[in-house]
């Protein structure tokens, strides 16, 4: 893998699908978890994008690593990680849930799995969450377990993900609702499978527990989907940026809380749920955010790579925020990129400049998200 | 960066020195607690090897990121992360210590400076100890405020550093015993400088407080060193093996606990210090190790890259451990590398069988570590 460009080692560790991604060609590989994350296998990021979004795609996210918390203390210490209310949280159903630490400050932004009432999955974005969880239930005395399982998410992406997934699993498959799981029968083991992904075009995660099945797993999907023109994929940075998918460490940090990142519906700012900084949640809630994530899109012809964030301006150079997310958008046939804006300036229609690292300044105005 | 094959982001951060790297012909990066760790710049690792024994490199170690823990219960909490007796910790003074949970299990393996009685740092290697402390504070109700400051450590390592530090700092970076730290004038400003490194050839890892200041403390530097035959260089695997130097996530893990490690000098058994799994430490103790982490010497001509470990068994087939990091050493016409070995196993000299991905079984021979 020299071109890679990584150091290939133990400490990065190699998924259950790694050998299949190479052996599909992928050409290098980001680092999530300290796992490897195929980054790009198709010629460009515009024809995958046409792709992702026409037929299906077979991706390795076995990134999404779950930090599992099982025991009598399970759901009480899972609550009060997050300000999302989970008090009617239900066994097959999945929750998108801000984490945040004592200043409401943002650690996460997994996807909740409640397996049984004293049994939960956190699918984690790229921080050790595992480390949090153990912190705090150490510190707390809490009666859990918190481990990291065998368990690594395969998704099954685009518009024609339905079709396959129902002709391997059955029609049970299809009546999923979005963000539900259930529970199938997987090269005759039992594996929860989800209606979910990182992408907007549809689909389905299929977590499976036993890194010695991924293999197997992957040709499997591979030979079924070859009626519906599959390719091997990753997240779409276009595909990603249009459909206003956030990235914990790019369009948000500890630094920012939930509010500005726009999780207000996801947070309970009432005190009948009990949740680690919901003083100080509170307090940032009365007094109002002070910086908001927004869409821009913005001219200039196409943008360079969004390697350091754009500084992004007022028409007076007034600093509103910085773009930490950014592309060229053939459908939209304009540069969309991701921000956090300050107040007074985060209304749709906004207009404002982007400071590309060529030198222009680019005309831009703040859109809805997703675009 | 097309070269590196990361994806560059914000969520990969960038180093105040990563534009001097770049200038200097970094070829690709490694990623350590979500950012940029230059991988190599010289033809080859081997050049790269004799030169770091020769002469003197600059290395941009900012992965090394810090956890600062102040306040009132500073103390209490650093020693209950740590089996390592601090009651003794001076203020000038660099300890290595191994950071535990409840099962002893290895969660990190950082250089702890003591900056005042309720002031710390924890140079950290590769996990997100950060939340483990804040979650260990938040849930015990701990006094105590935990940050990441803005502070890059910049190494200059080999056996020229003491001539290139003394010509810039003075004599009394010269007087600085092993893992001492003092206080020097550096552009102006107060900053940490400590005898230590990643390597066993001597020199010394700057503390650099302001990221500002990176570019101008690399030229600085660079320029102090056109005497002393200076080159950009980052950490060396053949000088990391054979000087013993473990890494976070591949020699260890945290299914691992310090005293296979290695680490028994630094763990206190007794229950006079109190620390977070003592109790696991003390049973595994009693008990006595089920492993060891060695030295392997083998042979078999150049081993090929340790991207997957290579498994280590007893001429009669019997697995012993595996080998997670190993290369050619030039100096001693071997191949070397590090792994835990099974008990029974583990003397010096003891002959075993290496493993590699090429179909070769290798004769190897148990090795005392530093080679």
């Amino acid at each position: 893998m020299a071109e890679s460009g990584l150091n290939m080692s133990r400490r990065i560790r190699r998924t259950p699908y790694t050998d299949s991604a190479e052996a599909h060609g992928v050409r290098g590989f980001s680092v999530v978890n300290h796992m490897l994350l195929p980054k790009a296998y198709a010629p460009s990021v515009e024809e995958d994008y046409w792709h992702l979004r026409t037929h299906v795609q077979i991706w390795d996210v076995a990134v999404q690593r779950q930090v599992q918390i099982t025991g009598p203390d399970a759901a009480r210490l899972v609550q009060l990680m997050t300000p999302r209310d989970l008090r009617r949280a239900r066994v097959g159903q999945c929750l998108y849930v801000p984490l945040i630490d004592e200043h409401a400050g943002m650690l996460n932004d997994p996807v909740l799995l409640k397996l049984a009432d004293d049994k939960f999955w956190l699918s984690i974005a790229d921080s050790d969450i595992l480390l949090w969880a153990k912190g705090l239930a150490v510190g707390m005395g809490l009666d859990v377990a918190i481990t990291e399982p065998d368990v690594s998410p395969l998704a099954i992406q685009g518009p024609k993900a339905e079709a396959l997934m129902t002709d391997l699993f059955g029609s049970a498959i299809a009546a999923l609702g979005h963000f539900e799981y259930g529970i199938f029968d997987v090269l005759g083991t039992s594996q929860v499978i989800a209606r979910s992904g990182y992408s907007k075009q549809g689909g389905y995660e299929i977590y499976l527990e036993g890194g010695h099945l991924g293999a197997d797993l992957w040709d499997v999907i591979w030979q079924a989907g070859q009626g519906y023109e599959i390719t091997p994929g990753c997240p779409n940075l276009i595909e990603r940026i249009e459909g206003g998918l956030m990235s914990y460490g790019n369009e948000f940090t500890r630094a920012n809380n939930p509010l500005e990142c726009g999780f207000a519906p996801l947070c309970h700012l009432g005190n009948e749920v009990e949740y680690i900084g919901r003083t100080a949640l509170q307090n940032i809630a009365a007094n109002g955010p002070v910086q908001m994530l927004r869409g821009i899109k913005f001219g200039g012809g196409r943008t360079p790579p969004c390697g350091k964030p754009f500084p992004v301006t007022a028409r007076d150079g007034r600093p509103l925020g910085q773009i930490t997310s950014g592309i060229f958008s053939p459908r939209l046939d304009c540069n969309v990129g991701m921000s956090m804006i300050a107040a007074g300036h985060w209304d749709i229609g906004t207009e404002l400049l982007v400071h590309t690292p060529d030198g222009i300044a680019r005309d831009g105005v703040i859109a809805a998200l997703p675009f």
